[in-house]
Parts: structure tokens; C-alpha cells; sequence
């Protein structure tokens, strides 16, 4: 599973300081320790888009810097904002990027489509449209039908887009897990050459223990099909689920990447 | 998930010398620990069946004594032995009751059948006949057809009979984990009143940490429709996982099963 590194993210407060002070270090060694747990990505998110615009643009470029000269891996290029994405994809030197995100919203993929299309990104598409996140599979399909037309049309191969079946809390409504798996199950029957890509931690907002339920969750969705995942990679606990489910769904056939991750100390119960 | 308590068995070394020094106090707690910790049937078995058959029965009706005083908890008698199984239903007051196990094979089949029929017993059924486990989903299917039709001629209910698909080692052949995964899906689809059910340890043979492989298995099987685990039922990080799976699934709609056992401290990551 392809596994993209959560940490570096405003909506975390200790992240939105270090980015305001430009603690270039601290945010260093986090896109490098995520890399060398095994992060595929670093998502790079300056924030909420609160701020004043010239502010989040200086943020993004620095932060882009920031990223691309501490570790070799790919950006995710994370925002709300197309001009932010923009912005980010500008500054990025890399071959391989990420963009994350866009939805079902005409203007928001009108505006994104063509900038995937002309770096020839990977472009994470979450299942929804202006109305918020739909309650029923077949909603978030059509959604996702809406997006694969548009983003097709700017030349913008299926392979390099990301579904995001989106999850609901469990604890409002236990059948929402189900909606979400099987929304993977239909992405991949429908879209066979289309990727899915998932964060976990809505899954079990207002529950107990929530990382046993976002780990539990993680393994039910890779057996449905998922591709890729939105995570902590410094969790040892979920990157060696992680590497368990590879094996089962094929991915790791001969076990090599499992026994290789024992043999450094990084599979754990 | 309906848990199978699996600690009471002879094939582990201190189980079989505590059946042989007739230590009952040792295996009533086993017992009592396995129900405390949310056991819904206690499985029985006194050995391979390679002593003297008069000492096996001995010991069968020894065990299940000591175990139905010790618990309310209904007993799965488990032994290859259709004798062995008559006398342990003979010797079990229960009203409730498992038998573990039968194959596709026709003899231990018609010896079986209608032991289970008359006590309206549940029934353990591995998908296999008498070449041993077959590498494909369409041969399991093959052997869950002979037994669907002996069982139900004798009377017995769909919903009573248990198929187990059965695993072989991942490490051998990773294609074998999602070949009993995608077995449990067509035995629900086939037989949608029938249950199934599955023992974990063999999937991750020949691998080290093993019980990370054996659970994110259970998740993933959990998923594809397994109603019942054959497991040890004071693994509380396996018995958490399918708490959270039992919410996902269906099963506990409303959370309160896992908000009962987190606030009885059961829960752990």
C-alpha cells in the first residue's frame, strides 16, 4: 500500500507554530523521519486558508522548500485552494507529485484538472461535491463519475487518480463503515485502472481507543481494494498491519518486503 | 463474532498431561478464564487418537465433566472421531451444543450427521473431503455442496452448520490468504442461512510475528463474512479487534458491546 505521511499538517497546532516561526528543522526532520519510516509521500498543508493570501502563499513556497530539500520523497501538495496548489506544484522541483485535493465541484476541478494535467500528477478526488460528504454508496459513485469525466478531459490519466470513498464516524452511524468499503469495492469494479486512497482518524471520532478502530478499519478497507493511505507513518503498529495486508492482497507476494521490515526491527504486534 | 475458546486442547503439551494427571482444577480455571473473557462456546479435545480407544473415551468423559461444572458456557466437542463425539454429546447435559468437526467425506459424514441432528447440535464443517485441503475457492465450494446436502437430508438446519474454509500458510503460497477470504464470501452467497467459521494460526506459518499476521486475517475475514473464530479467547488484542470488527460488521450497531468492554478495561490497542 502506498502510504502518504499525514504529520506535516497546520490543522496541527504544533505544525501551524513551526510554520509561523519557520522552524525549518523541526518541520525537516519530520518530513525525513516519516520518509524513513516509509512514507511513498510527504503531504505539505500550510493551513486552514484563514490567513491573509500573500501569508499562505509565502507559507507554501517556504514549507515546499523546506520538504523537497530535507528528503527525496514526492510532495503531496495539500490545500483547498487551487491557487495554494498552484502555488505549492511551482515551487516543487520533483517529477513526482501529489495533489491533494479536489471534489465532484466543477469550479474546483475546472481549476485543478488542467495544473494535474500539465505535471502529470497524481490527484487525490474525494467522493463528494458541494453538499458535504453523501451518506449512500451510490452517491459518492456518481460523484466520482462527475470527477473521472472532467479529469479524463484534461488528458489526465485514470491511473493517476485517487478516489477518496470518504468515511463517516462509526459512532453516529455503525452502517457508514460499511458505505465506505463497499464505495472502495465499487470504485475498483468501475474504474478498474482508478486508485483509492483513504485517511482513517473521522472513522472513530467520539469512540474510546481510537487507533484500534482506524487500524481495524485500514485492514478491512485494504482487503476491499484500497491503494493508498493518508497516515502517521511513525505508527509502527498500523505500518506493520500495513505490511501484513500487503502480503495477503498480493502486493508482497514472497513475503520479501514483510521479512525484510522484520529483519529492521519494525514490525511490531 | 461468536468466539470458540480453542485453549482446551490436547495437541498443546500442558493440556494433554493435565488430561493424563486428570488435573482438573487446571482445566475447570481454563475454562472459567476462557468464558470470563468472553468465550461463547468452550471447545473439548482429548487427543489425536492415537492411544487406546477404551482410555480416550475415559478421558472425553472425565474432560467434558469437569468442564460443563466449571462453566455455564456451552461446550463444542471437537475430536476426528465420530465415537469420540458420541460420547462426548452423551456425556454433555447442555442443552446447547457444537460439534467440531466433520469434512466432505462420506463415512465420517452419515457417522456424524445424525448424532448432530438429534441433539440439534451446531456443526463445525471443513471444506474439504479426504485428499485434504483443496487449493481453489470452486473445490471448497465443491465440498460445502456434498455437505450442505448430506447434513440438511439429515435434518439438520442450514443455520446450525458452520463452514470452515480452512487456510493454508501465506508464506508457502500468499495467493492462499485471499483464496479462503474470497471462499467465505461464496459460502455466504450460496448458503445466506449458513454460518462460517475459521481457526487462524495456520495462515501465518513459517512467519515470524505471527499473531499480527493471524489478526489482521481475522479483520480482513471478519469483512468478507465470518461469523465465528476459533481463537484464544484471553488474547485481549485479538478479542479487541473483533469487538471493533463486530461494530463495522453490524453486529454492534450502536457501539455498546465495545463501550461495555472498554469501560470494563478489555479493550487495549
Amino acid at each position: 500500500m502506498l502510504v502518504i505521511g499525514e504529520k506535516i499538517n497546520a490543522s496541527i497546532k504544533s505544525i501551524a507554530e513551526a510554520i509561523a516561526n519557520r522552524n525549518d528543522e523541526y518541520l525537516a526532520n519530520l518530513a525525513r523521519d516519516q520518509a524513513n519510516a516509509g512514507a511513498n509521500f510527504i503531504d505539505v498543508n500550510t493551513g486552514s486558508g484563514q490567513g491573509l493570501h500573500s501569508d499562505e502563499i509565502a507559507a507554501m513556497k517556504w514549507l515546499v522548500d523546506v520538504v523537497q530539500n530535507a528528503t527525496d520523497k514526492p510532495l503531496a501538495i495539500d490545500s483547498d485552494s487551487p491557487d495554494m496548489i498552484e502555488t505549492g506544484l511551482k515551487q516543487y522541483r520533483g517529477e513526482k507529485v501529489m495533489i491533494n485535493s479536489v471534489t465532484a465541484e466543477i469550479p474546483r476541478l475546472e481549476a485543478v484538472g488542467p495544473l494535474a494535467a500539465e505535471r502529470q500528477a497524481s490527484i487525490i478526488a474525494l467522493a463528494m461535491g458541494a453538499e458535504g460528504i453523501p451518506d449512500s454508496v451510490d452517491k459518492r459513485l456518481a460523484a466520482c463519475d462527475v470527477i473521472m469525466t472532467k479529469l479524463t478531459g484534461f488528458g489526465i490519466k485514470p491511473e493517476d487518480i485517487y478516489f477518496d470513498p470518504l468515511v463517516l464516524p462509526i459512532a453516529v452511524d455503525a452502517r457508514q463503515g460499511q458505505v465506505t468499503l463497499k464505495t472502495i469495492e465499487q470504485i475498483k469494479q468501475r474504474f478498474p485502472d482508478a486508485k483509492t486512497v483513504m485517511g482513517l482518524s473521522n472513522v472513530s471520532y467520539g469512540l474510546p481507543v481510537r487507533k484500534l478502530i482506524n487500524r481495524t478499519f485500514l485492514i478491512m478497507a485494504a482487503y476491499a481494494g484500497l491503494d493508498a493511505v493518508i497516515i502517521n507513518p511513525l505508527d509502527t503498529k498500523a505500518m506493520s498491519f500495513i505490511k501484513v495486508a500487503d502480503i495477503i492482497t498480493g502486493k508482497d507476494p514472497s513475503c520479501r518486503a514483510y521479512l525484510r521490515a522484520h529483519r529492521q526491527g519494525t514490525i511490531v504486534e
